[in-house]
């Protein structure tokens, strides 16, 4: 324990608001933090893994009163059992975390690196970014995962989890404290944010200098209201409106294997696919096919005109669609379909409505699989690949604290250097200008 | 000309505000330009350059109309000289064009690359950040140095100069426009934010997904005002509470060396320093020295009562220092000076104080450079050489859009490739999950 966290009337934040003080204490862990070495990042790490382990009781207890206060609410199955954590389901985010420790260490790197002609040394390397807030709904394995890269790169980390899992993340991140402690890190590089109301968290994005940057993690509707309330940078995460295009010239098993993959191979997440685009020329043998594939895989069909007229003799379910379905991120069964003039008006819909998340173009075309990744500005283009890839997994990053789909400092799935800064060190023996 | 310069009858964002065309006939150019190979961008800087040596006479008549307004309003001739546009200033500033021009494109260049496990070839390539927002003071070259770097790196830029320079911009964004669409480039690549007014400012730093970033460049509360008052991810630049360090062991010549040519080879810049640290064991032999030469060198100091012991019998001005000393960007023959006890403490004096530009030791210890440039967490840290190095130029990148002081995106000299993002291209032969 440092002396950050001595007894109370120790305090030397006790004026300020419990937000505040926790930021504070943020800082000072990851002005302690930063200049460590990896070994001493790790071994916290493994501490952290080991504690899970060991207090698995305390942290099923916990969140035994979240699950059963979720069920009095009337809370939906599939939402208690994102929020629900068991034995095994802990010893899992434990190995996640094993599995961080693991992983290179992006502090200190050097990015760019030369001798200027004058004979200084300039070294570009990178820094931990200082103190991360996390808001977050309401899955409590986000709580360790984001815990665990914030530590590992370096920094401090604020969590701002959702009120309905405010047990489980006590718990958790009592267990985390207290492994770091151990290991002879400051705890306060791991802090649950006080207080379950909404006024924290709006304290929390309006933190400018304790906070150096805000990762919102959740549903469109916690993203929007982080992006728009907080004066604190925030990297903007996760909202996919995805597309699949078929081209005119395409293989049409392979993009009936994409769209199918993209779409359904699970729902729920923001790399799924959620409209289809089908060049014209393509459209009479490819539709009819997809409309079954699509059916058979229990997704329901928006089309447009053209594809309703597709409708008739298909298995599928066909809804008309409306302009809204082209901008839903329906995390459902379901998917909006239009017939398109050409690759360019294939591109200007996907300009015009997307997420700017990922789209996939299904070709055997060199020329128009080079137009669409040129004109497309999402922060993935897939040629002949399904939409699901955008991952930090799948990209061999190790672990992912989310995907990006701002422009600045991160675009798409972000891992440990996406956590890090940089800076400038210039050695010279008395250069002056 | 593009069809988005055609007559305003045919203006389809004739219900918008000024700001809202500007920006989507911005984003419209964008799109534009951002496929385009380097020698169509390099072709229209090079016209660009031309067309301000061409129309020299034009550009310098309606900055006559600034300057003489300046006069008026009893501008002082410091700024009136920063204002002012000759036809030798006008050259230069197209030779800068010609410089731009010539360096490398930093668009598709390959930041990571590799082909994953599965086959799939996953490429992060650099793309254009879009439409970027330059609002800037006084000088009339940032507007020609602006666009030039922005087309560059294949971005659209709104320029919002300030209205003391109303004439001059309008002017050279005028010729620059014309020498754009003349190469075949759509002119709305460059543009003036329409207005003098504060509204038309804050309407561009709330525009929000027209807008991908703003660049404040200018003076603390300009830089302040901007990043309190947008919605638009802005990159905070130029704040320089520099400090020299002078440790225990340092080689005295350097350490003046170093000190004079920190905060007095020219004061009006955001790296020149602003504090010196004097470590209490070299102080005897050094303050004396450091006094005399900054009073030779016309510099007033502001020195803690340590400092002011050592005031008699020296040639320069001390005056006593006052908390808000320590953390003044004075921009003038002026100096804070503190005798610290150890090395750590001059850290924890820069962590307190600084605005994070560039932090300078001056030592002969190996351990005394490593352990500050561990822990001193600024864009630029430098041993044994002035802070005057933190500058792109010098850095060797060529062009300069700014100095970042924030974490996120950029840190520090800012060059082409910090004006753009990336996207991720996966390429596969029908690879589902």
């Amino acid at each position: 324990m440092t002396s950050q966290s001595a007894s109370p009337s120790m305090n030397p934040y006790d004026d300020m608001s419990p937000v505040a003080q926790a930021g504070y204490r943020a800082r000072a862990a990851a002005a302690e933090i930063a200049p460590l070495p990896r070994a001493a990042k790790d071994d916290a790490l493994l501490a952290m893994a080991d504690a899970l382990e060991v207090r698995t009781a305390e942290i099923v207890q916990a969140n035994a009163e979240d699950v059963a206060r979720a069920r009095e609410a009337g809370t939906s199955e599939s939402v208690v059992d994102r929020l629900t954590l068991t034995p095994e389901r802990v010893r899992a985010i434990a190995a996640d975390v094993r599995h961080v420790a693991a992983l290179p260490d992006p502090v200190g790197e050097v990015v760019r690196g030369s001798t200027l002609p004058n004979g200084l040394d300039l070294r570009q390397v990178r820094v931990p970014l200082g103190v991360v807030g996390i808001v977050y709904e309401a899955r409590p394995n986000v709580t360790v995962d984001a815990a665990a890269l914030c530590l590992k790169a370096g920094n401090a980390v604020l969590l701002r989890g959702s009120s309905s899992a405010y047990a489980s993340n006590t718990a958790l991140v009592r267990v985390l404290r207290d492994a770091v402690g151990g290991a002879g890190l400051p705890a306060d590089a791991v802090q649950l944010v006080p207080g379950e109301s909404r006024d924290s968290a709006r304290e929390l994005m309006r933190a400018r200098g304790l906070v150096d940057v805000l990762i919102p993690r959740g549903g469109a509707s916690l993203i929007r209201t982080v992006v728009e309330e907080s004066t604190v940078p925030v990297i903007e995460t996760g909202t996919g409106n995805c597309h699949v295009y078929v081209d005119a010239q395409a293989d049409l098993d392979m993009a009936v294997d994409i769209l199918i993959n993209s779409k359904a191979h699970r729902v729920s997440v923001c790399n799924a696919a959620e409209t289809l685009l089908v060049h014209q020329d393509i459209a009479p043998s490819f539709l009819p096919r997809a409309l079954d594939a699509l059916a058979e895989a229990g997704v329901t069909v928006h089309g447009d005109e053209r594809v309703l007229s597709y409708a008739e003799g298909s298995k599928a379910t066909v809804v008309p669609a409306t302009p809204e379905d082209w901008e839903t991120e329906y995390l459902s069964y379901d998917i909006a379909v239009a017939v398109v003039d050409s690759l360019d008006a294939a591109v200007a819909h996907i300009r015009l409505w997307t997420s700017g998340h990922t789209e996939a173009i299904v070709t055997t075309s060199q020329a128009a699989a080079r137009r669409f990744t040129q004109l497309v500005d999402s922060t993935t283009v897939a040629v002949n690949a399904s939409t699901r890839f955008t991952d930090g997994g799948q990209f061999g990053f190790g672990a992912e604290i989310g995907i990006s789909t701002q422009k600045l400092h991160a675009r798409g799935p972000m891992g440990l250097p996406e956590l890090t800064s940089t800076k400038y060190i210039v050695t010279g023996d008395g250069h002056i200008r």
